[in-house]
């Protein structure tokens, strides 16, 4: 057998696993020799103890037999350097603040409950602040695309060790984007719970108030089953709770019109998303324009406003401690919060009520909102003249999600001539989580809803 | 007919009026008299017009026949002076902060569709920051009971104004206990909505994360017409939703013991709430002793902390504007607060999170905690020697109940040799409203739940 070859995917594993074609300690061989390429240079910040990788994977080779009461058996996942998982060090990509946590996060322990087999922590913009995925001391993962392409970030490790097919899946996290901007640059499925919908227990917390987990997948399904394994209310976890409903049989789906998005004025972005829109036109039979400035009202406030502060609540001690140790931008980023108030931060509060309230109508019409995952597409070359202007542009359209409550989900959606993915996300209101996974599918299938 | 003894409380108009002994203007020119007497003084800001009054009035009397679709027809109110009303200033206790609103905030906008008439607007604590009812520029109502004690604040001239027979109810304002504490002075009974229950439309925010409008009554039926009427989502108020459940038949009510009851050495709130407990005990087949640390783990941020810095937001710029326009205290408690940075406001934010899981077991076994509503009776004497103690101690029981976004119920239980009133408070979930209401009712009926 070709090692190389296997498909990690989790539908592909699972017909495999249980036509007996393959053992999970087959793919974890392959999946081991994988991490050793080059595609998977600046990927991992650890990986896993192979002889007991190869030992749990043995372990599992036995439980063939409960493959259908374990949703995720015999899958490998990376895990975003942000999130614990017991055995291995936490490092947010400052070695400095490396720790070892005692368990690992609620999330984890449910995928390997659920039979997953974890291969190592990946790399991302340091403390999780960025959305290039270049602010990291272990340097940036290529983008498996087009190397002069950012691999996007913050997640820039999980969405890499998706695209190269490392892994069957990625577990990543998303504050102001992180779990949708490097799906978009790798051509996955980033897929963003609403705050809460997941157990952040475990996470070293960005800005606590709207962190989420999240899971990047090179199909739907896949991101399917993982949400369904993990999500779910974890009494650790003051913020989680359970809202599972049916999804709506027509998602009543709005669209930000082409001539009214914004694209920084990048030409190609504008074809792709000319023709994603004609794709949702056809798909959709009751797609209607969306207008999302209310949605954008709070981007300035993400990016330069007091919600920054909340990064230096969970991570200012140690900059203050080891400054040389931190990256400049990220440093500079966090230490210059602490100009604002509490005054600014309740104004800031009071600003994302107030955009809650006036998208509220929004989803009383509609289901689904869709817009550009990114605007402009970002090299490496314009990140290094400008540190700050392609990471704000890569945000414009992500900011919002989580201050709102929203899931949001990020797929594919077509390609730049020179070959760099590029992606659509979804939104929508938590408790029609459902509804956004269908919208997404008839989308990506092409079929009529 | 004598016109001083009219029972304005809701029930007894309702009966007048359906059998024709009374008439809406017959009770407006009582109520009219009324605010003359002495036991108003410095309960009122502002008060009706008379003319424009009884023309309302008589307006009325034509509609009799409409009794039954309109729940307030005939009754009388007044209205905290940091609510809106049409027709009158808004001051907030500072005179020099006075506007003139175009229109009624909501909460008054249903009531007087539902048939109820202002009789103007009441005193209270400057920006509605204090709980003794002292901290205004127009004096201190008179407690009604015994002159020698406060009357409560910040609802001070609200309290007053029921407790002295001048109106069917009252509106309030409550942040840390603004809309009890005058009702246990005053021996009536307030009721806060949780957080979102009432529209703040219309409100001069003190802490908009978790300001509530409030009702005070003589009696519990007045005060859940009023909550009947007023509740509700209000697309003006991004805060607000509706959520109406049934009660339960049997509610399940956990008490603080006596023995465990901080009463700062006040011996005659000692035997009142043993009294009361005993009561309880009668009453409640199931009743069980409640650990409240957990709901008291955020006094001290609620005092201390960086939530001032909303008042800051409300009120600063005009604080700023005109220092020597403000109550003192009031004015030295808001722009202290600048002291307070984003980061803090974070981890306060954190704090509240954590009290709110640290409390949900409670509610999984409970629907109802009961405490008293405050520990230690204040005079006036003893705020005069101390500003800020007596204030402290009148929160001590209230300071949790809003940002862990519970409802409660304030309600009469019992009098001190002197005569002062002094109550318990009974708090809920908001979808258990309707549960902590009736266990308020088998409390004060004395049946057996």
């Amino acid at each position: 057998m070709n090692e190389s070859a296997i498909d990690l995917s989790i539908g592909a594993l699972r017909s495999a696993y249980a036509s007996g074609a393959l053992r999970p300690s087959d793919v974890m061989a392959s999946a081991l020799q994988r991490l050793a390429r080059p595609d998977q240079e600046a990927v991992w910040i650890s990986t896993v103890d192979p002889d007991r990788a190869m030992a749990a994977a043995q372990a599992l080779d036995a439980r063939v037999g409960e493959i259908e009461a374990l949703p995720l058996f015999g899958t490998v996942f990376s895990v975003k350097d942000n999130i614990d998982v017991a055995g291995f060090e936490t490092t947010a990509a400052c070695p400095a603040f490396a720790y070892r946590p005692d368990r690992s996060a609620t999330v984890i322990a449910r995928a390997e409950a659920a039979g997953a087999l974890c291969l190592g922590k990946t790399n991302l913009d340091q403390f999780a602040t960025g959305l290039v995925g270049l602010r990291s001391p272990h340097g940036a993962p290529r983008n498996p695309h087009n190397a002069r392409y950012i691999p996007g970030g913050s997640s820039s490790g999980a969405a890499v060790s998706v695209a190269t097919g490392a892994v069957s899946f990625a577990f990543g996290t998303d504050t102001g984007g992180s779990g949708r901007v490097p799906a978009s640059y790798n051509g996955i499925v980033g897929l963003k719970p609403a705050p809460g919908d997941w157990s952040r227990s475990g996470l070293v917390y960005a800005c606590r108030s709207f962190d989420t987990a999240t899971v990047f997948a090179r199909n739907l399904d896949d991101a399917l089953a993982v949400d369904a394994v993990v999500r779910g209310a974890d009494e650790t976890d003051a913020f989680s709770r359970a809202i599972i409903r049916a999804p709506a049989a027509s998602p009543r789906v709005a669209i930000v019109p082409p001539d009214r998005a914004e694209t920084f004025g990048d030409t190609v972005v504008q074809a792709l998303y000319a023709a994603a829109h004609a794709r949702a036109t056809r798909v959709f039979p009751t797609l209607t324009p969306a207008d999302i400035e209310p949605f954008l009202a709070i981007n300035e406030l993400m990016f330069f406003g007091p919600f920054l502060s909340e990064r230096d609540v969970s991570v200012g001690a140690f900059i203050d401690a080891h400054s040389e140790a931190c990256h400049p931008v990220v440093r500079d980023l966090i230490v210059k919060s602490r100009r604002f108030s509490a005054a600014d931060a309740y104004r800031a509060a009071y600003a994302v009520e107030e955009a809650r309230r006036a998208t509220a109508g929004f989803f009383e019409a509609h289901d689904v909102l869709v817009t550009p995952t990114v605007g402009a597409l970002a090299t490496l070359a314009m990140c290094e003249a400008d540190p700050l202007g392609p990471n704000f542009r890569n945000g414009y359209y992500t900011n919002f999600a989580n201050p709102l409550g929203l899931a949001a989900l990020s797929i594919p959606a077509g390609r730049a001539p020179d070959g760099v993915p590029w992606g659509i996300t979804l939104y929508a209101l938590p408790e029609r989580a459902a509804t956004l996974a269908r919208a997404a599918a008839v989308f990506m299938e092409g079929a009529q809803a």
